[in-house]
């Protein structure tokens, strides 16, 4: 329900036609860079905003007669109230259920009909909606999306039945499955303040106890045309989509203030944490480890980029450091990775994971890894690492702009993580100029222990005692 | 600024003759039980609401010519809006800043003139202002505290000079402290969605963003003669009190409605936590492992009585089990023991302790620990346990009876955490009827790793990477 490498891809309908390989030095970058910025300062990304606040965004694409068609709120599980959890994604559910103008199920019923498709999600942070028709048919979905975000209906009997089925879905994805069980007991150590330590999802407890008027409450807060970002992706262009926007989602009234986006931040960690689940359940032991690290949206300086050029260097595939160390050199691990979460409006997550051989013990294989993360805490990584990560990561970058559902997931999910579109289209430069002293200070600044929780899932039945 | 064993103590006054050594059976002992609780369902503890919803309890002393006059609020730490920790114990310092009609540091300067005492405790679940003065005075204190429960002033000085002041008490009892560092940190990873998990005296990070308009918010939204109650205990009879409290507290109008007071549960634990914390103050290492239960308020049956019972088996001093085995049989700790928390209007703590001698790890420590609490769930308490455990409990509970402040707490504490007069005059009934049966059945559903959090407090110097 959340996605990684936010940011990532994101510079690709800039005209980047140079920026696949850096082989400059660090020196020559920086001066690239700025002649990117400059370029980049108005990128050609047409967005406007509605008179009742709605921003949109339009992302021409024209390759294909088709259009994603998108609506993100501003609002996930972190802005839920206390006690409510659940309430973001189990009203994300409700809101197939009809309006004053729809009868419940029809807005689907619709899009496939005219062989479209059609998904929600919901993350901490945001809660989006899209379809993918083609061009004729997106009139009718911003008719259909502009409805359902103010003439919502719920009737009670969809309210109960639609509770099931998201208590089916936590019963499925999580009560059933150990590690969904441990990441949810891991996030709830590493978090002491902040509601990312309550799963998106929600508590069991608490999602059998929300109510028709949580919903309402939760609907009435948020799902406010200025507190949602509309993303059109595909073979449109931007007068049309202007006019067509202000046609239906112009109509929708302004009827709430959400305000500043502001949630309880974390204390400055002090001890490492540890979590540790035995499940029966469990056929292969795992390792995990997560870090408090800043996300794009609070780092200072280029410390986002510098994590992300971190991760690549010790995740990247067969060789990044964690995967040759610990599975090729050492054979402890049948597999290990890093990740960098980059994309959060708060704090976030830098994380290791691995699961032992056979014959090889969780123990074993968190100290090989504390190994690695040692070595570049004391010896740094290297120039050349730093390049072929950056040049890796551009490269992704360009491949994801193949997507158009991609290209629209991320200014979606980026706007409404906070970044500007101008940060959007400067994210190749910013990771080009990480330097190689970056990339180790945020390494010593934040792979530290005490801002740590350490899972362990192990195959062996509960201990009691 | 919690504290323990609320419920102890707390049959005193009731006329208890024959309480301190219970040798019946456990038969005997229901009936003598029913008996008892015929006799106290309506103890001798005066009581009575005001027009505005203020409950009253006065605890006749005689013994000598003071009075204890102390007033709550049903509003403590867990009650503050998230983002705001610490509001609660900042206000209780703000409380003393003045009125409309007084000046700051006048109410304290009167109480001082005529040989008094005051003092003023914050907790997780109430916030208490007390005075101990002489009969003649008790009308005077009852006007000023009636006084600044609705016309508190507050200047923008005193709020930045308090400010400061409270920081500089988390300075010194916390930050400082690694050994209160490490309780936080234990706590934030026990609860994964209540707000226990949240220091009482705040987060440092939010404590310097807290307002003037905080703590107006937080004063408004409780302070409220509806959410108080006034305990006097001391040299006085009820009629004069009552009197005396129509005039004062009678007079405050009734401001806001807090209503039921419902937080955020605990979802069921999962997976056993465990922090480590490696700080250079360190002289001494400690263990400590903590398990959620339920408390006094939430319990079903007799489980909290049984828990009281258990950790008085566990702990009570140096023929306790956890000192036995640890200390004197196996010579692996310095000193060990264990606790119950029953005091909570939610979920609570059930601890166990100890430190190593210098030539024996933690790990043989905790090992040790395991062992006993393994031989309570395979092999249970023995009935002269529990006797012995209920003797000991009923026993301290009379002679807390000769402290009017302790007795004041007690009935201030129990009231606002949940219980009847009722229940807290059935205490020692209900501490008496415990089984061996009640005692394992507890220990058995509640001592399970996974509803645990075990600490680490290491001298070496913090691990880095």
């Amino acid at each position: 329900m959340t996605f990684n490498r936010l940011a990532l891809a994101v510079c690709l309908l800039l005209g980047f036609a140079a920026i696949s390989v850096n082989t400059a030095s660090a020196k020559d970058t920086k001066e690239a860079t700025k002649q990117a910025k400059a370029q980049q300062l108005a990128p050609d990304i047409p967005s406007f905003v509605l008179d009742n606040g709605m921003q949109v965004v339009v992302i021409p694409d024209r390759r294909a007669p088709v259009v994603t068609h998108m609506v993100w709120y501003k609002a996930g599980s972190a802005d839920e109230p206390p006690g409510k959890s659940g309430i973001a994604h189990y009203l994300e559910h409700l809101m197939f259920k009809g309006t004053k103008n729809v009868k419940s199920g029809e807005f689907s019923a619709r899009i496939a009909s005219i062989g479209g498709q059609e998904n929600a999600f919901t993350s901490y942070d945001y809660t989006a909606y899209f379809q993918r028709v083609t061009p004729e048919a997106l009139e009718e979905m911003m008719r259909l999306e502009a409805d359902r975000m103010e003439n919502l209906v719920l009737r009670q009997e969809d309210i109960l039945a639609e509770r099931d089925v998201v208590n089916e879905e936590r019963n499925a994805r999580t009560e059933n499955n150990p590690g969904s069980l441990l990441r949810e007991a891991m996030n709830a150590a590493l978090y002491q303040n902040h509601r990312y330590g309550i799963p998106i999802i929600g508590w069991q407890h608490e999602m059998n106890s929300l109510t028709k008027q949580d919903a309402i409450d939760f609907y009435d807060r948020f799902y406010t045309p200025n507190n949602a970002v509309l993303v059109v992706a595909g073979d449109v262009d931007a007068a049309a989509v202007r006019e067509l926007a202000e046609k239906t989602y112009g109509k929708v009234a302004r009827r709430a203030e959400p305000g500043e986006r502001v949630r309880p931040s974390e204390p400055t960690p002090r001890a490492a944490r540890r979590v540790i689940m035995d499940d029966p359940r469990v056929s292969t032991p795992s390792f995990s480890r997560q870090y408090l690290v800043p996300s794009y949206n609070t780092a200072a300086d280029r410390e986002a980029e510098a994590l992300e050029v971190l991760s690549e260097i010790l995740a990247g595939g067969s060789t990044g450091r964690m995967y040759r160390a610990l599975v090729i050199d050492q054979r402890i691990a049948s597999n290990a990775g890093a990740w960098y979460q980059g994309g959060a409006l708060d704090s976030t997550e830098f994380g290791f994971w691995g699961s032992p051989r056979p014959d090889k013990t969780l123990e074993e294989l968190e100290a090989a890894t504390d190994q690695v993360i040692a070595d570049v805490l004391k010896d740094g990584v290297t120039q050349a690492e730093v390049e072929r990560a950056q040049n890796r990561l551009i490269r992704s970058a360009v491949f994801a702009r193949d997507s158009q559902a991609t290209l629209a997931r991320i200014y979606g999910g980026s706007l409404t993580l906070g970044s500007t579109l101008e940060e959007i289209a400067s994210w190749p430069d910013d990771i080009r100029s990480v330097t190689v002293e970056d990339v180790n200070a945020a390494a010593r600044k934040y792979l530290q222990l005490k801002r740590s929780v350490t899972g362990f899932l192990r195959p062996s039945p509960a201990q009691e005692g």
